[in-house]
Formats: structure tokens, C-alpha cells, sequence
């Protein structure tokens, strides 16, 4: 008889090694929201067994959302610690949200996670919970820091935060996830700084 | 016996209204990404009547997102031409672009493109080429005006406009079609009025 302890290590693996399935089949490049049949078939297994290790497709989805906001935990953490020098801080900050998101898959999550829950009255909640606010706060406390220290201007640290996120974030979609970087490419080295030069102008401390 | 241009005529209006059904499908909340069968029951019409005055499902999701872009002119038109003082003529646009997304349905129907076109080869182009980019370049021809002037420093004007427009584009979304107002609020006024200082202060001229 094998102990509980045991058994729950199993189950835990068995879902572990669905959700890695079920994340590239959520992000399957011309594919995108699929139906929960195919995501059973993607995971190799039967729908009632997504049931059982999961619970109905909107909790698949959240799963993955859960899963996805585990992994940014790192970069998350360095977010949150601001750097000695307000432009060398914001540039290591822009770097690395760039470099995640379109070089380590990041850009697709994201991506998922808005086909997901744009105008779902479930997913988009849990979407911007899971995935987006860890990331927009980790960023507003990096941002306190440089407040605090008189190196920023004392400004809606929040407010900042999205400001410098999104034109990242939307750059970045806009070329991989949305393929506007054919008829429209956009030199990502020369953004970033552009948009680093733009933030720094905008928020130092006068 | 008709005219070829009363039968033209007839089946332009036809196709009007079903693409007006098409759009509110398109964009119905909880239920994204219909099929092309949901498609037709909601245009009341068979499927086969949709591949007439389309084509197939692509061919629908396309002709909604060009409509969309011509019923964006008046806006781009009026974002094209620069106002005489810089930082009004930013809020102008800004207050413009925010009330048309937030008030009129664009934040919809830009989600719904970024639905349809996220990792999808035709679709996402399409999206860009049709609805994103022609606000973008709009932007970014109001923005030359000001550099033109001497009243704006001489950058990359479409980095600027993406930098400008992307906090927008992702406040309203935030909000609304992804449900954040809940749980994370964001005064828009505020926010707006934000993103406009934190521009001129970034790119006015010295």
C-alpha cells in the first residue's frame, strides 16, 4: 500500500506533465483557443482525464495561467530589486522583459493569455491576476525605490510602470505574435533604447 | 431584367448586413473565436451564403477587420493633422484615441483582432495592416508636424507613436475587455493625463 504522501507526488507529476502539454498545445502557432477535445488529444490522454487532474477547460486554462505566472517568479524578483543608478536600472529592467518575452517564449504566453481572456468575464480577470499585475507591480516597486531614493519624480509609480510595459509588451507582439515584423519591422535593439531614453527623459528626478 | 449595377447595388447591401451581424458575433463577450457555422446562425443566414459573399472563414474575419479600419478614418484623419501647440495637441489625440476605444467600441473590435490574429500567419498581418497600423502612422505623421516645427525633438516618430498609442491601447484593454477595472481600477482620466506628461516631457523640443 503506497502512503498519501506518495500517491500525491504521482498525481502531481502526472499533472505536471499535462500541463507542459497543455501549454504548447494553447499556444500552437495557427491553432490558437482550442477546444477542450483537442486539448485531450494534444495531452495524449481523454477529456475525463483532464477532468479529473484539472477540472472543467476554463480551469485547464487557469492551470496554465497559474503555471506561467510560477515560472516569472524569477524574473519577477529581479524586477522588484531596483539597480544603484536610475537609467542603468530601467535599461536592465526593459532588457529583461524584452529578452523573455521574445527570446524565451514569454511574448507567447502573453499572447495566450489575452486570445484567452479577452472579453471572458473568467480569463481575462484571471489572466491579468496570474500573468500581467505580478509583473506591472513588480516593476511599480522597482520603480518606489528609485522614488524613494529622489533619483524619479514622485509620480503614480503604477501608472509609470504601464507605461513603460506596454510599448514593450505591444512591440513585442506586434512583431512575433501578430507577424507585423515583415511589412512592418521594427529594429528591437533601437526600441528598447528608445524607449528607455523616452522613460528616463520623462520620470527623472528634475 | 435588372442592371448590373441594381444587382451590384443589391448585393452590396446584403453584404453590409450581414457584415454588421458578422461584427457584433465577432466581438460578443464570453464567446470569442465563434466558428464558421456559429457565424452564420448569428448573420441568420446558411453557410454557404456566408462563402458567397466571402469566402471562407479567413475570408470573413478579414472583411470585418477592413471595415473596421474604414470606419476608423474619420479618426485617423483627425489624428493626422497636428494641432498648433504641442502638448495640446497631444492630449488632443490622446483624449480622442482613448474615447473612441473606451466610449465607442474600438477597444472591442481591437481585441477581437488581436483574438483572431495572435500566432495565426494570415490573420495577424491582417490586423496589423488593416486596423493597428493605419492609427500608428497617423500618429506618427502628427508627430512629424511637431518635429517639423522645432516643437518635438527629432527621434524615430513611429517608435514614438507606438510608445505613445501602446499605454493606451493596453489601459483600455486592461479595463474593459480583459476585466481589470475590478480588481485593479485605473482612473482613466487620470491615467490619460498621465501618459501625456510623461510624453512632452519626453519629447518636447529643449
Amino acid at each position: 500500500m503506497r502512503s498519501k504522501g506518495a500517491r500525491n507526488a504521482r498525481f502531481d507529476e502526472r499533472r505536471a506533465e499535462l500541463l507542459d502539454r497543455l501549454r504548447a498545445r494553447l499556444t500552437q502557432r495557427g491553432a490558437m483557443r482550442p477546444t477542450l477535445r483537442e486539448l485531450a488529444m494534444s495531452a495524449e490522454c481523454s477529456v475525463s482525464t483532464l477532468n479529473h487532474y484539472f477540472g472543467r477547460r476554463d480551469d485547464i486554462v487557469m492551470a496554465v495561467f497559474e503555471d506561467s505566472g510560477q515560472r516569472g517568479q524569477g524574473q519577477f524578483q529581479v524586477t522588484r530589486k531596483a539597480g544603484p543608478e536610475f537609467e542603468n536600472s530601467i535599461r536592465d529592467a526593459v532588457i529583461l522583459s524584452w529578452t523573455v518575452m521574445t527570446r524565451h517564449g514569454v511574448a507567447a504566453m502573453l499572447a495566450m493569455g489575452m486570445v484567452e481572456g479577452m472579453r471572458d468575464d473568467l480569463l481575462g480577470p484571471a489572466f491579468i491576476d496570474t500573468m500581467f499585475e505580478p509583473f506591472v507591480i513588480a516593476l511599480a516597486e522597482r520603480l518606489d525605490t528609485h522614488v524613494a531614493r529622489g533619483q524619479m519624480r514622485d509620480v503614480d509609480t503604477r501608472m509609470a510602470a504601464l507605461a513603460l510595459a506596454s510599448p514593450l509588451l505591444l512591440g513585442a507582439l506586434h512583431q512575433g505574435e501578430l507577424g507585423g515584423a515583415k511589412a512592418y519591422p521594427l529594429d528591437g535593439e533601437a526600441f528598447v533604447d528608445h524607449v528607455v531614453q523616452g522613460f528616463v527623459r520623462a520620470y527623472r528626478a528634475d
